[in-house]
Order: C-alpha cells, then structure tokens, then sequence
C-alpha cells in the first residue's frame, strides 16, 4: 500500500509530489485515509521559512478529518466512544507530554514543550512518515486525541475546526464573561476571523463587527452572522472610531479579536476597545517586527486586559467541531476553493493571494 | 390626575381596585404610565401570604415597562442616555443603597439588606404610594436604574425581563465557562424555565433539555429553542436518567438549571448531572419543606457546583433586555394571555392553574 | 530483595504482615522505598469495607513519601527535573488515563472514571503487588507525577499533602477571589481541617475559625495559625452563630470549609455562612445518611456557592508541598504519633480514636 | 474655625500655605481632622502639570486618615458600622456616580467616568473647598466610602493603603487562581511596589523577587517580605533572566508586576515572565513615550495575560486596610519620613530624590 504526498523539501520552493510506502503502525497507531485536508496561512508561512518550528522535508497539513482505515489495539475517542475501521474521524494536531508543568499543573497543555505537531514539526524522514494531512494516508500515534465525525456532514466543512476553529475557541474559553449585551469588534476576516465571528454570535454576543480589507471576505463575514462589517479600506480610522462610539453608548467594544495575522493591527484595536475591555490576539503567529504601544493610554489608563492565545488544546477542539457541527451551512460556504491533492501548490497560491476564505484539499 | 391600581389588602383575599391621586414627584423622581405590567408567580406568593416581604396593603406588580410622563430633575439610563418625556423604559425592580458591604465590597448588589422593592416591600401606605406596576401610573425614586426601550418592540413581549429574565441571566452570568459543547437541562417551563432556554441557546449551549409536566408548556419551550422535551408525567425518573446518559456519552448534563419553584425538583437534578457539573437554582423562591440530601452521592462524590440564584441587580437586566430584543418573535409567543388591569385577579388565577405561560398586564 | 507490607485481607480483620518478593519494574517504572507513610482516615474507612472502591487483599496507604532506589528508565518530576537513584520523592496518588473527558476536555482529572489509585483500588494480587505504602518498598508505574523533595525535611512531616493536603489545596484552587479581608470557618480539626488551617492562613484569609469538638486537636489547630476556636461540646450552636456573627459585622463567614467527615457538619455550616458565601465540602468520603436541607433559607436566599471537592490531581500536590516546605515548624508538630510498620494496625487504632492528629509509619 | 491647607496655584511652583474657613458641611457631610496624610509619586506629578486631570488651584493629598469631629447626619462605614464623633477613618479618594455603566453594569466602578476624587480633580475654588488632605480638616461628601481605623494603630502607617495599597489589591483582586506555589517578581520598590510585595506574600506566593535600583528601598522589600532582592543597577538583563530561569525551573516568573511607573519596565518584565503567565501594569499613571513591543514573541508565543489596572474602588479599600492592620510592623518601618503640613514642599522633594519609602505629613 502506498500513500502520495506533497513534501516541502526546501524552503521557498513549490512542494514536490511523493509516493510513500504505508509503513507498519506504531502500537495502539491508527492509519486514517484523509477525506479533506484544510490549507492554513501557516502552512505559506512554513513553506517560506518563516515559522521556525519547520524540519525539513515536511509533508504538510495539520488540519485534517479521515476515515480511519486500520488501528493497531483498541482506541476511543474524547467522548469515550470506541473508534473503529470505517469511522470518520478529527484529532488534534498536537500531541502533549502529559508529564510537564504546562501539562499537568498549569493546566495549559497547549503550552506544552514536547509538544509534537502533525504538518508542523514532524519530518517524514523520521518513522512512521506520514505525518501531515497533505497525503492520502496518515498514521496517527496512540496519544493523538481524537473526535468521531458523522458522516452526514461535508468533511471539507470541518476541516478548519483542527486550527483555526480551535485556536478561535482557546480565545474565547478565556473569558470570564457571558457575551450577552456585547459589542465584538473581529480584525480580519481569513478563516479564523470568520470562525470567531461565528462563535462570538453564538456565545452570545449582541453585535459583531467585522473590520477586514477584502470585499468578497467581508461578504462571507456576514453569511458567518456579522451584524455590521467595515471595509478598511474605504474608511479612515477616525470614521471606524466613531462607528464604535455611536454603537456603544460611546464606550467602545466590550472586546476585541485580533484574527488578522498583523501585529499592527493592535494599534487600532486599541482605539476601538472599550474602557475595562478585552483584546484577544489570536492571529500573529510568526515573528514581525515589534509595535509602538502606549503603555499608559492604551493597557492601563483603560484598564484592559490583553491576552495572547496560542494554538490550543483538546478542549477547544471539541468546542470548534461542536460549533462546525451545529453551523454547517455557515462553514460549507466559507470553503471557496477545493482542490485536488496534487494541486497543492496551486492552494497555497490562492491562499497567499487571498483571493480564497477557506481553501481545502479533498480526495476523490 | 389620577391613578387606578390594583391593592392587596389582606392575604387570600382579592385585590381591590383603588384609585390614587397622583402624588407630586419626589425629588428626581419619575412618573410613568404603564405600558405592560408582568404578573409574576410571586406575585400569586404575595397574595397568600407565603412570601414574608410581604407589607399591607400593597399594589402588586414588580415588572413594569412604560412610558416617561413627567420627570422631576434629569435622568439618564443605565446606558448614559439621557431620559426624556415620551421615552419607553424597563427599570430594575429594586434598588440598592450603594453603601454596604454587599454593594460596595463584595460586589453582590442583589444582596444588599437595604434594597427595597417595587410591588414587593414598599406599601403604598407610604409616599409616593404608586409603588407597584398593577396601576396605570408609578413613581420611581431617582435612584432607580432604568434603561430605554425600542418603541419597535410589543412592551407586553418585555416585561419578564425584569425578574424572571433578570433572575435568569444572574445565574447564567455565574458560570465561568462557555455553554459551547455543553448539554443543559431546565427543569421547569414556566417563564422563568422559559427564559432559561432561550438564554442557554444564546450562551452557546449544545442541547438544551426542558422537563416539566404540562404540555402545552413544553410546546412554547420547543419554539423557545429546547432541543428535547420530556414530560415528567410520560416518563419515569430513571427514563429520564436514561435519556440524559444516551445524550452525553454517558455523563450526565453539564449544567441543570432548577426553575420549578419546587426543592424537590434537586433530588432529581442531581442524578441528571454530571460529575464536576454545575447546579443552578433559580427557582425555589418561598419558604419550603427540606429535601433529603445525600451529601456524599450527590455533592462531594459528583464534584458538582451548586449555586443558589437570588435575584438580580441591575446588569443582570441589560442582559436579559438585551436578549429579549434579539429575540422578540419569541418573547411574543410566550405571552400567552393579555389582561386589563382590572382583571388582575383574573391573571392571578391563570397563573395559579399554570394554563398560561406569561400573563401581562395591558394598558391601551 | 523482598519487601514487607501490612495487607487488608478481609475487611474488619486486622492487617496481615506479609513479604513480597520485589518484582521487576515495568518499563520506565521506579522503585521507591519508603521514608514515611501517612495513615489517613479512608485507611479506615476501607479497612471496615465502608469504601466501595476496596479490592481485597490490598496493600493499604496512598500517602507515601520515599527514596528512589531503582529506575528503569529516564524520569522526569512535574517541574521536569531528572530524577536519580537516591533521590526523596512524594508522588501524586492517582493516575489518570489522559485520555477522556474530564483528563482532556473538562480539565478536571480528579473525576478521571480511569483513575487508578495506589493504596485504594490496586490489589496486591496484581502484578506490579507493592502498590500500597504500608511497605517497605512500592512499585510506581511510569505514569506517575512526582516530585522532588528535599533531604532537608522530615518525611513524616510532608506525607499529608499527598491526600489531605492535596483535597484541601482542590478546595482552595476553586475559590475564584483572594481571601484577603475574609473570614474562613473551618469544620473539624483532623489532618485535612488542619491543613485548610494553614492553606487559609497562607492564602491571605483575615480569620480563621477552627470548630472541633477535641481539645487537643484544638491547640494544634491553634499552633497552625486558626485564630478562634470553638469547642463544639462547650458551646451551642446558637453561641457559635452568634460568635460568628459578632466577627464579621453581622453578615457570617465568607467561607466555611467542611473538613469534618460528617455529612451532618452543613446543617451547622449553613448557618454559619453569610449571604453570597462560598462553602468548600472536602471531608464527606464515604456513603453517609441524607441530612434534610432547607434549599429556599440555605441555598436560594442566601445565594450560596456550595462545591463539593473529590480527591486531588497533580496541580493539587504541587501546591500543597509548596505549603509544606514552607511551613515545616508546624507540619512535625502535627505529627503526634510515629510509628513502624509493623504497627499499622496500632497506626489505625490511634485514628480510629481520634487521640492523634496525624499518624505516620516511618522507616529508619 | 479655621484650616491651614497647602495649595497647589500654579504648576511647577512651591505649595502656598493657605488659610480657610471650615465651611458649613453640605447634607449627610463629615469633618474630618486630618491625623495623617500621604505623599504620594502622583502628587509630584500633578505638581509638575504631568497629570491631565489637575485642576488649579488645588490642595493636593488623596490619602488621608482623620478623626472625625463632626457629622451631619447619620452615617455608616463599609462594614455597617455607624460612624461617630471621634473615631478614626480612612476613605475611598474616589466617589463614583453609582448609576453608569461601569458602576452598575460592568461592576467596575473604578472606571466611572463621573468618578470625583479627593485632592485630584476637585478644586478648592468649589465648595466646599476643603477637598484634599494635604490640611488640617477635610470635608467628605455623604457618598464617601468609609472604613473605621482602630485607635491602636500608627496613622502614618496606614495613609498608603488609601492609593498605593488599594491600587495594588486591585491588580491581585484580577488573578483568578491562588498564588501558592508560584514565583512573583515586582518591578520597582516605591511604596506601591513594597505593598505589592507584602500583598503577594499574604497571598500566598512562594517567592517574591523584587527588582530595584535602590539600595535603601531593597532593604526595606527585604523588611517587607521579598525572598530575592536584585539591584538593576548592579546586574545586567541577561543575568536577571538567568536568575529567574535559576528560581524556577528554567520557566520563567508565574506573575510579574510592574509597580516602577516605567513603561520600559515591560520590556524586562516580558523577558522574565513564564509562557502562560499574567503581567500586572500597576504603576504607569501618567503620560509617557510608547514602547516597542514584540507581539508574536512577547504576548502571543508566550500566550500571557497582561492587564493595565487603573486606581481602585472601595473593594479594594477594604482589602489594603486588613492587609495594614494585620502587618502594622511592617508598614510603620516603611514610613521613612514623617513631616508637618507645613513642610509638604520638603516632603515633595524628598519624594522626588527618591531617598525616601514612604512620606507622610503627620498632624498631632
């Protein structure tokens, strides 16, 4: 049995397709032939070398839902429910030590140090090879935790619940608030901003402001359940300042979701954010240049509370394919492209040009 | 000018119908004409005497909304709008002495000792009389908190924001994590268990379970968003364990939410429950019998958190003013019966028989 | 190399002197040997068949504290120092399988339904055997968190956070505000009460009250910093309202913290508490009768926060060792009976008479 | 009657001493007579014109202790206790409208925009013009927070629970978990950043490092409870991070807190924060350069928590008066210099030398 695959073998260079022999699983491993398999930003950032955690050669992919096609002893899923051939399957794409302080004192086990990624720091010179969801075949290790998909939904729909969907839950699990009553400002609508938009709707936020520079991303933003989007673009800071004011009483937003990738986003995130309000930043995740921030105007004359999430754990990828599940609609729409595997260099181009929202390899 | 108002003279007897001379406004005080006026399962707890806040006589009706006819100063609303002649408005039934411990200290205004009480501790003995919502015209104290309505909205579709939504978000605004994912159960289709619904809905929850006994009860929380209903009478106690544990994958919900007024309800919410679950009673609101409680089985060993519900303040009310107009269609169906105000013993006995879902006072 | 244990091999039967050959370790497994072993109120309670989660024969005591003497692997503690040969170890009491629901979603691995526990639930039957601590030597499975203890301290002194010391510190872990300013009633001066004592204290908490009905375990409740104490059998419990009462300007504890085993202990507590209060119940281990609860007067008008606290998890130890270390003047004092293994059935006497406060098996 | 005050006419110029008459007390008013009153770092800005809200002319000082010598009315402190000629009070320099938004609504009253503060933006011009503490008398409206001092304790050691220490509990009040077992480091040792550390130690932090320039007021963090003193000016940044990798298992500090008034401080204190902890920002109160920030490695990577905590309110209060009054020795050591009314421009230039701890105008 063999499994085709698309490797980055060096940075900024198109992947290259491979055909890899399926190798003997691990004890207790699960082989899972990939149904569709969710194209990330992060996933350019990798193949031009600027996420450090890359090795190479790399298949990539991290976001992933298969059915499972072999598994080696017994295997139940988050939920308790035995995991068997031919069952649809989501797993989070990290694995944790379980030993560690983050894992087993803080609590926070996506702070994890030993934490292994699927498509993000696992080489496929290293056994058992396929590791990342830009493949037909993945093997997945005992530890990978794991949520059964029925099967009437559209795997490409769920796909984003593995990153972006959970990474926008981890945020969200930090408040300590209920939404009820509140304005959300959302800064970028790529997948993330658009997943958070739908989870802050359905957490019960009053209003959802979608600020984003893309008309057509902008238009899939109020599919997703935006009550008011602004168009960067056509709009000066100031005028997007006021908008905030005249819906709030002249407050500003209860909280603010940075999704946009760019750390200068902050500044205006900022301005638009209430007094004792708070900002999440969600969306840098590779290294940029540093911001100039007004320490005493900004964090403490407003009392804010800033907080950075990264990544995420099991947790939130229950709460994301629970919410994908409840909305599929929604998130059928939000995939604009689905493409072949052998495409997948054509992928990460419309990614980068951010022509596409949601961008999907499928398989047959 | 005058006033008629309904008058609870003597407990277990009917109301009378009074009229009032208009008093001159206290300083900074309001005077509002009734738009709808909520009769509440109180209020039914008021006339018998079973409720001991209870002074004679009294003009019943702690849920009002109205229209500003005179005010005595400037106003603004819990939102900083300025409150004018003409202006439709909901105001917090109590009012609290921003002195004390729990106002000041712990942050617990609901608790506060000194906090008196529109239609439920001010008699109308007492300057300014008009001190309770079964009457065409109130006076409220300056101190009172209050918030504009849309005069888009039915004000009978409203008026249950003011307690048993306001209870409601109180309890929901306890719960430090998101509802997503999350199986909830009400126990109780009144407009308190009602409310409930459509809240856990609008908070994220993933299945909201209703169980009551009355049919047509369990109709409106079927339209109010409950994802399964369970009749008490068509169904044993360990059906509905049973239906619970095949929901949850064999947990048990994750929050129960107690809004039957009846203690005996928690005997049969602690088996609903899951372990390191959490118990909200909201309902139980008179003096009653004790249950017979399992500390170990039901407490300790199930890790649960039980949370008692009393009250509300004053941002519990934006919470639930804010649901009720995102979800207006609703809150319309459940008003399922409209008096006038002379028909207020009419509206009591309804409530009694539990035929009605809300009944409401109307005013043309 | 063999190892002596104490065995339960019938319930209410005393322990049986038994030697067991030291088998070989399980892969990455360790070899400890024992410096101390707590003796803790569940000892009894499983000797007399009151626990429901006893398999008989068992090696008794999940408290232990000792030195590794082989590993079969390379280990890491909870702060992801090496551990060596030689090196004092304490070691969480359960482990949890990292893979359900509440290890992976809910974060509650305390509730773990595949929690496995040494002293508690693993036979002697089974292979590894020495996984109770009423042993010269114990087998720990590789799973296990540990921590490194320092050789400067007394091993006896520090068992106790391994059970008591841990459920206090789950206990205190919940409380979402400081205790500073606050007044904490503690119920029942045992080794878990007296440790909520110093927890308290060390925590910020402005009184604490210590209510036991022994005198001596009131001085030593004393010397870990409770600043009152009531003797229940010299007072009433209308006095013990009105003591409480006259502390707190009239409103009651803030917390009142069940650490007395008995499910009776809240009917007393209830009244202690003041409105808005929390009420930690950690003591209530075993299957116990109902005690009648007023829900409306005790839960619902008083607005409480009741939790009940099962068991412990890693992040518990960690704290409760923190206390210790720094606190180790009066964690020796606390232990006021030393004795050999051989006496472990003496061990269980003095607990069963409540002379002692904390009984410890040592080993020279 | 008559009241020497030292007023503050122009900016940049020397206090005027001034004499006033005692004015009627407005309704439900209290005359106090100042026993001490503390300097504080904002009164040296405010002086300096730094502090946008500084009206002129004004008498500076908002902490202040004083003995009452006259109510009109009836009045109770924060416990419920009634206030009476003679005792001693301390006060909330704030007083909030208790009808907005952040008062009501967001239950941060804090942030009331309406918020009127004594000795900060209330001119003597207004009556009754005896509004700051820098004067032997002081008029407190009806709506100030009160608490009663016990007549046992040295004035000049409490005056800075009034802003420094309520300002400090503030940010403590935010963490939501316990600090045992956790490593805090406070940037600065000023008399906010010294009440920090006392509040973290109460709290229970198992080591507190404080980070300093000054040797004197090192020495007296080490008074004050810090476990690791570290002069910045004798030490690089590097090595004060490898001492805290050192103290902490190569993770980093659980908390810092920034108490310098710097907002370059955070450029440290992200450096020696663990991934996953929480910043503290209590000290940045007046305008300053903005500083570069690296979201991605600093915020996001390391997934903190960084709060900007703005002054306090009477919760607060409440709290830094029980930490003062149960550590009396400790704060009468850091009131290094105690002067007359007379003297405010010495004590000023004694503040800004930074020679001092703590300086409090003392009145016999």
């Amino acid at each position: 049995m063999k499994s085709k695959a698309m490797v980055l073998e060096q940075f900024n260079k198109p992947l290259s397709e491979r055909e890899f022999d399926i190798p003997p699983l691990p004890e207790d491993g699960i082989l899972v032939k990939l149904l569709a398999s969710g194209v990330c930003g992060s996933d350019l950032h990798m193949a031009k070398g600027e996420d450090p955690r890359t090795p190479l050669p790399i298949i990539l992919g991290h976001e992933g839902v298969g059915e499972i096609v072999q598994i080696n002893g017994r295997k139940r899923d988050l939920n308790g429910e035995e995991l068997n051939v031919g069952d649809w399957v989501i797993w989070d794409r990290g694995i944790v030590c379980n030993e560690c302080f983050w894992c087993k004192v803080a609590k926070q086990p996506y702070l994890c140090p030993n934490r292994k990624i699927y498509g993000i720091n696992l080489s496929c010179k290293d056994y058992p090879h396929l590791l990342g969801a830009y493949s037909e075949y993945m093997v997945l290790f005992r530890e990978t935790q794991m949520i059964k998909v029925p099967k009437s939904i559209d795997p490409a729909s769920i796909v984003l619940a593995g990153c972006s969907g959970a990474t926008s839950m981890h945020g969200f699990d930090t408040l300590t608030e209920p939404l009820i009553g509140k304005t959300v400002v959302v800064q970028g609508a790529g997948p993330l901003g658009v997943f958070c938009v739908v989870a802050a709707k359905s957490l019960g936020a009053s209003t959802v402001v979608m600020v984003s520079g893309t008309k057509q991303r902008l238009d899939l933003a109020k599919e997703a359940g935006a009550d008011l989007l602004i168009n960067r673009h056509e709009s000066s800071l100031e005028e997007r300042i006021a908008i905030l004011q005249n819906l709030t009483h002249n407050r500003g937003a209860d909280v603010v979701i940075e999704a946009s990738g760019s750390s200068n986003a902050l500044l205006e995130g900022f301005r638009l954010l209430r007094r004792g309000g708070t900002y999440l930043v969600t969306g840098v995740a590779v290294p940029q240049q540093c911001i100039p921030v007004d320490v005493y105007q900004d964090i403490v004359l407003k009392n804010i509370d800033l907080k950075g999430v990264w990544v995420s754990d099991a947790r939130h990828l229950v709460q994301a394919v629970d919410l994908v599940i409840r909305h599929t609609k929604i998130f059928e729409k939000l995939v604009t492209h689905r493409l072949p595997l052998s495409q997948a260099n054509e992928a990460l181009r419309l990614v980068e040009e951010r022509q596409a929202l949601k961008v999907v390899l499928t398989f047959q």
